[in-house]
């Protein structure tokens, strides 16, 4: 079916593989009228790129977005918003060792049996490299809803995990280290070991966290599009994410009502905020924040034994340029994702009342 | 926006007040030709019905589903079904107390700020009397891919985990007690535990974990409708839930990447399953597996400060009549959301190749 | 697939046959605030109700709408409006003689082929009776844009065909006369003629005109979403119609470019309004008009050869209680299905601009 | 809303305007496994395509169409399909005396008003450029399809009509004149006209004829997604439609249902086809057989009186290269759009039992 579309009211849908001559996509349903930052927006694809830093992956991808359609003399003009980042450091005589492998953990099984057909270059269609197209839309949303402000930041690496509760961070250091953790000591920690898995030729998991603030009450749609649901499937659609959870979370399974419930102030603002900013799928006004969790990258820089697609047992081992770690590179495609769905409520919240 | 309705080419569309007339729902683009077992249906309704044990509220509602449509001489008729639960046993009196009063962590507020009006009674629509209609929609779902076996159950209650893993349970026995945890002695404790709870007028969270066997290679579209993006946003969209992850999860962070990566047997199988049965959105065939977290429901038989629609303090004390834990009664609804999105992706999976 | 549903930001999803239960549908995203007047609602669908005059079937339906969610204390409260209609007059020993048997013109072959199974009792899903849900959905949509005008009358039937434009029509007199046509003398040659055709056992197709005033400028969404695409689909989704033209439609084919263009008045207003109303699929405030072709009726009080389900030749008569013409009735279908349209373009626009 | 999106299992989403830099779309859902002939796509573009004769704009548009995703090795992958044209002949001062004034007809004053800004050179998203998109779209779906026929051609010019029904048509000679009449005489006669109407600098309206053979019966969704309505709507959201009929049309309306049923055959089939291969919104086999009213171009090489943005009355003269009748390159985009139609309910009928 026609998959590659995100939203409801603000549309993105892309197209394009790793190693084809270029990926995009089309933004559609746009406001008309917004004077768009075009360097806010290759500003985000700069913290996703790869190469940016010694603990990601030493591709060298310029990953310059053009825009062809749907802006006008600078402002949006309420047409269709089209797209194009062109491939341009293709390696693709890197991945011929793959053309009939199914590398552990990745897609190439599941994509060859589904479909009888894949473009094994890089993962085709099933690469990472799908989330620039993400984070140039992530970008024109958060353009959209300048006054709601989301940051997102690595909360762990492997064991390494940030000690202070997120309202204690001072969210501008977020950018200052590669790992993208604003708690500086521990983000030399995380960096530290990501060096030392990656001389291994290993790779190692980790968290996101990501706070929304200054959210106008009433965002979210009751009864299958609840905020937190939407966030929550936006997350989960990203590379590698085995897991979701906002407010108490998990950890709020082993909690008592007594102690798990907000209580309000007069203003309407609650003294805890366990529920995360989201009562029954609609945004309260208090910070939104979830965590979401991250796997260890699947291609390792080690000999693994595996199958072809007649089911031989053939060795394989990774020899691309790869990411030790994705959390760093994955901040802000969890921002753009989350600025997609908030978006999304913000222009349907205006027809919610007569 | 019209957003009561789950699903792409099976769809759900449902309607209803925990207070009003009555509850139900459109089944959408269910395939002709299915001799419908209506009392299987029933019986899963059942499941979910209160006042089944005593350790789940003592409403005593029937929630006989009657069907008005797409169902003629046994067999579905490949047009829409209509059905409605109506709703015998509203005391709305209880709730005449709710009026103004905006009740801690529910979203009482959130709906009053962002409609401005809102059926007070019992949580209007925000009632998981709602989930009823999924589980009516979910056990047609299940008969549609009956060959695909979903079995969730209660894996903890507040502190107390459930020991094995799922490999060694015996799924025959969820149903066996109340809690509906298969690991018999656990379940004791659970169950005790409730009890306790209860008595103490509070509330208690808990996780149930849903294992789905038998599926077909192939489920799932990439790369906005992810099988476990769906699977996630399902769960999500249940009230009182607050996190998901599947396969490895929040633990599968802490490893590395040659720790973590399922390698394969000759039939295309994998050794381990970290994966949880879906590489790249889609299945793989393995077991699909995943948990689900809940918080402590929200009414406590307690004193509590509030406010209401004024912003004065105002006491309250829950006097209806509520679970002291959700899980054993969602365990149901968290299969029917299952069965709901794994039939979406089987229809779907049929238009995939030419 | 699913496709019981109407509309994007405003969506009707409808169930019911002919003889089943009970026909009804759900109205999703529905503004909150509109005090619905119920009473209109009930008028607009004794409109359409069998039985009103000589020249329509002689069926009595009471075709009484009860809303079972949605509405608190007179309110929309933007939840999802369910709604059900009861059939109280399902002579279904009528139609035992359909059983096996395809009537000519009428959908029962296709229904048979695609579904392999079907219900054969007045049609089932495929009867008009549908149409009363559409019915309900209109006059609430019609109460969300009541600024809007819309007027549907009977333009012909058969040869016989109103004289004056429609500016020159006096719409309070649509509904002075059982055929709905603001001419008078008109009015009583066609009703004549249904007279004479119902005695034959014939029946006889007719054309319905729509004019929309008092529009505000902008409705419409172009690319594929255009206001008058969606009229057109909205139209011919009612049954028995073979045409959609607006504007001077198939006239306009034979003109030539200046004589076809609308010159400006100073104020943005049309001297002449060949267009319709509507430029580049969105509405330029001046009248919108649309003429819907209707066939005859299939179901005749004759002898006809047919076939059964086997291949073998049958002789069939229509024994049930039919329309000889569906123009009366299908007014208010119209107007219902143009309010629709409207409504879903009307909140839309609150999301064109920033 | 975004509204640049076509179809629901094949999803064509577009973006583009007149005079930017490419236009362009994603095709989504189409199948896996299809050997994509890309001659075949540019020969309909070619068709399509601005110059190709004495009677269309004198505009030189390559029209060359690249595919960026979703082909490897020369089949189809079952990832979206990407692709881009070029705008390579943008004369943007043919369009500078347009940047202020509301050319009558036309679009401009409806999207000024609607968005407060718009691409004012050559039409910009309003202009049939945008088709090429479609015809790109429409050349896969009818390669996915390959068994249907698909067969549209001029019908008429003004008041110059074909004489033959379409039974008697040699759909060969349709590509053998600039106006792609297969009645050579009348296509003689259209040609001559239309040289006519251009030397005065006017233009002129006609129809397109479309007829589809080889249908498998069963095509097509109740209610609301109905085969003709989707037909309907598709033509209906072509540039400069006024009108849409199918079957016995308008012409319908006048007759009785004793003349109007189509009688059956033994085998099915039917001895008439006044239905226009469609029963209830499903095809049943015959020929599907519609006609679609253009009207005359509204951009006259003559001068005319308008209005500015200020309300001013300004005189105007068309400058561009502009078409004096659409029909004959409109002919390949009625064909690409009634075969999105079809592949869509195609794919959709495979769903449609279990």
């Amino acid at each position: 079916m026609a998959s590659n579309t995100f939203g409801n009211l603000l549309k993105l849908t892309t197209f394009g593989e790793s190693h084809g001559a270029a990926i995009g996509g089309v933004i559609d349903g746009c406001p008309a009228g917004l004077e768009l930052d075009l360097e806010a927006v290759q500003a985000e694809l700069n913290r996703r790129r790869p190469g940016q830093s010694a603990i990601v992956t030493a591709r060298k991808e310029p990953d310059e977005v053009q825009f062809l359609s749907g802006v006008f003399e600078g402002k949006t003009t309420g047409t269709s918003i089209g797209f194009v980042i062109q491939n341009t450091n293709q390696k693709s005589k890197d991945y011929t060792h793959n053309v009939d492998v199914f590398r552990p953990s990745h897609a190439d099984y599941t994509y060859n049996k589904k479909y009888g057909v894949r473009d094994h270059r890089g993962g085709g269609r099933t690469s990472a490299r799908e989330t620039a197209n993400w984070v140039v839309a992530g970008a024109v949303a958060k353009q959209l809803i300048s006054q709601i402000k989301i940051n997102a930041f690595t909360s762990s690496v492997g064991e390494i995990t940030i000690n202070k509760p997120y309202q204690d961070l001072d969210f501008s250091l977020i950018e200052s280290n590669a790992i993208r953790c604003p708690e500086q000591d521990v983000a030399e920690d995380m960096i530290q070991h990501i060096k030392e898995i990656k001389k291994q030729g290993d790779t190692i998991g980790g968290t996101i966290t990501c706070v929304i603030q200054n959210v106008p009450v009433g965002l979210g749609e009751p009864i299958f599009n609840k905020l937190h649901a939407e966030l929550g499937k936006a997350m989960l659609s990203i590379n590698a994410v085995k897991g979701f959870e906002y407010g108490s979370g998990f950890c709020g399974t082993k909690m008592k009502g007594s102690e798990h419930n907000d209580q309000f102030n007069q203003d309407g603002s609650t003294k805890t905020n366990l529920s995360g900013g989201i009562q029954g799928g609609v945004s309260n006004g208090m910070d939104i924040y979830f965590r979401v969790a991250f796997k260890p990258v699947a291609t390792l820089i080690q000999k693994q034994d595996t199958i072809d697609s007649e089911g031989n047992v053939v060795e394989m081992q990774g020899r691309g340029r790869h990411d030790p770690c994705v959390v760093p590179r994955a901040v802000p495609i969890v921002e753009a994702m989350a600025a997609l769905v908030l978006v999304d409520f913000y222009l349907l919240d205006k027809t919610t009342k007569i």
